[in-house]
């Protein structure tokens, strides 16, 4: 028998309670042995009473029982969830968690400490999407090239919602704000924080590369308008939000931003809440994992499969590597960054305007692959859409602040990267 | 150091021994142990020279040999495979193997020798995907509802050239000939008897029933035709050889055929030699699988992710169950299935031919749903077409059987099933 402690018990922690009593047979006889949720820690006891599970107010009442052999941490949060699990690893529990932040700040510290005694951390990226197992061990033979995540399924519906009924931003978050979809105060989703989290936790596994969110390159999906969705649609590509890790010689690029991706490629298909993350290894070719990224029973879905591997015995290294590797890989500089880019800019109409932005890009070498010129029947307005050839982010940004400066040019020019 | 014994040097096996050399040093830090291809065993000598490696033709090199410490079985078939492979296990070797066929004859026998040493088959099954794992570990807390796989690359390119190209069926064949996509003798794939031993793997997994290849409903895609095109693309379905497993009470029903679903659905998403696979589990929903199921490099990705997790000292049980469910899970047979259907028939156009087809469909409470009929030009001949609600596999065999006795239907009448 297995004697589980549940630290935190909102919508993922009920579930794993549930799951672990509505599906015990299956479970014991695949895990080998009888996992039994023993007690659950939450707040505020008295909503949880319908659980059917022995109830603490103190996390110390797992920590400290050492009839306890496993700790799910559901708290959220970095700095009191890092002392929940230091101290129950160190009393030589295991420990499985869906703290993403958590492990966007702490991972390389909690790989020193767990060791042998069993770390998950499956729910932690993409929901129920066994993307941790995929990266670690079913695509251990290759070089890993890319990483290509949705990894957040609010941007995601947001994004869909935008792009095939033509819903503005602002309506579109105000009905996702009423489903549930988006938090009241959405900034952690909409603004690329929430998958910069789980971009690190992957790239970890593909690269053992340390960084954390503060040192990498992360853009929401507030600037997106109805002329970036036009352009997007003349085109043939779809935005979606993409969390992007890319390895080139002995650089990696970590990045988190909104990107026109052409409608053909499989990432491109995945729609609505849903999460999809693309990885391209250099034998497998792409592989691509689908499926609900968030939501407490595809969430809990993980966090048992964590204490079900550990009940096996299993003892993957945390982060995949056995050995840790004499890392000579670097992160590039967001300046340095070489794609494609789309740009958007709102110009009054008049004589030279074009020449006058065309010779700004011809000085930053910039060179136009699609140029789209839209009148707004109203305003007097035009909207110039063009897309460039690869080029350097800092000439792009330079460029576009020169740009901003020319008198008929309204408003601050925007870009959106473009992702083949 | 860990030792291999590489028994079959084709593509995959001459791919096994590049990733090994190539990526050697990521793979011994994730290791945690240098991985060696010792010895490689094949026919024709003659032919391997430029490996670099040790070369043999004799597998007891490899079997003897007791500084080897791993055989990678990839000679295919399943007698003198299974032979090999009994022989490595019973010497206290670990097994890697990505023989299908092996495993949809003799898995359960091989399950009870293999035990702790460590045995391997994640390439048996869509090549790249690490599908295996993703079931066995991914989801294994979930009861799974249902399997759905395009599980053949062949068949795959050649519904997609048909559906998206209106390619004929023998044009398509030829030209996949052509391009290495199918065999000369391409009964195996286009019959669907390759996805039928795949299917059987991962049936294991999810509800570890044993069934051999011989016990369920295998159907191809030789009689699709583009009468079938045409109604699936009026209605918006696409056609794909489905490999489906799916729980329902204690009955499990196991199938290979030809199905229309519906254009929206991430599976219908997946074209060209690309496999997929969705999974859908009571707890997490729906998840997808998505990469290259064939190929010399893709499918020695996931051989060698197999070494790598067995030098790790991973010890999940084979099949997924630690201890043997006292199974109640029983397989359907196959006239029992119900599904909705698509039927197709050619009639001579005279008075009365509707009215008598549908007083059968009556007579075996077959409910229609949609119905098109389409004149050919040239012949004289109308082709019927029609899907009904859902219905029992037996009748609707038995009405289809009695409506091509009537004097004006010509051909045998044919069905495709519909999944929902």
């Amino acid at each position: 028998m297995l004697k589980i402690g549940i630290i935190g018990l909102g919508t993922v922690g009920s579930s794993v309670v549930k799951i672990l009593k509505e599906n015990k047979d299956i479970i014991r006889s695949r895990a080998g042995v009888e996992i039994v949720p023993a007690i659950g820690v939450a707040r505020n006891l008295q909503k949880h009473q319908d659980l059917d599970i022995v109830l603490s107010d103190n996390a110390d009442d797992v920590l400290e029982d050492d009839s306890i052999d496993m700790v799910v941490e559901l708290i959220g949060g970095v700095e009191r969830a890092y002392e929940i699990v230091k101290k129950a690893l160190k009393k030589g529990k295991s420990v499985v968690t869906a703290n993403k932040a958590l492990l966007a700040y702490h991972r390389y510290e909690l790989q020193e400490i767990a060791n042998s005694q069993g770390f998950g951390f499956e729910a932690s990226v993409a929901g129920g999407i066994p993307i941790i197992r995929s990266l670690r061990e079913g695509l251990s033979a290759n070089q890993i090239i890319s990483i290509k995540g949705i990894l957040n399924g609010t941007c995601n519906y947001m994004l869909t919602k935008m792009i095939n009924e033509g819903v503005s931003f602002s309506e579109v978050l105000k009905e996702a704000q009423e489903l549930g979809y988006a938090e009241v105060d959405p900034t952690f989703d909409i603004g690329g924080f929430d998958a910069s989290h789980k971009l690190l936790i992957l790239a970890s596994i593909a690269y053992g590369i340390d960084a954390k969110p503060e040192d990498i390159l992360i853009e929401g999906i507030e600037a997106i308008n109805s002329d970036d969705i036009f352009f997007a649609k003349e085109f043939g590509y779809n935005i979606k939000l993409l969390a992007i890790a890319k390895k080139d010689g002995n650089k990696v690029e970590l990045r988190v931003h909104p990107a026109l991706i052409k409608k053909e490629q499989m990432i491109a298909k995945v729609d609505g809440v849903m999460n999809g993350v693309s990885v391209v290894g250099d034998f497998v070719g792409e592989t691509l994992y689908y499926g609900a990224g968030a939501g407490g029973d595809a969430t809990a879905s993980a966090v048992v499969s964590d204490i079900i591997s550990i009940a096996r015995g299993e003892s993957t290294p945390m982060l995949g590597f056995k050995k840790l590797i004499t890392n000579e890989l670097s992160l590039v500089e967001a300046d340095l960054i070489e794609t494609e880019y789309y740009i958007r800019m709102s110009v009054e109409d008049e004589v030279g305007v074009l020449s006058k932005i065309s010779s700004i890009f011809t000085d930053y070498n910039i060179s136009i692959d699609s140029f789209l010129q839209k009148s707004s029947k109203n305003s007097g307005r035009t909207s110039l859409l063009f897309s460039t050839h690869k080029c350097q982010e800092r000439k792009i940004k330079e460029a576009l602040e020169k740009i901003e400066k020319l008198h008929f040019v309204k408003d601050k020019p925007s870009m959106i990267r473009i992702e083949d």
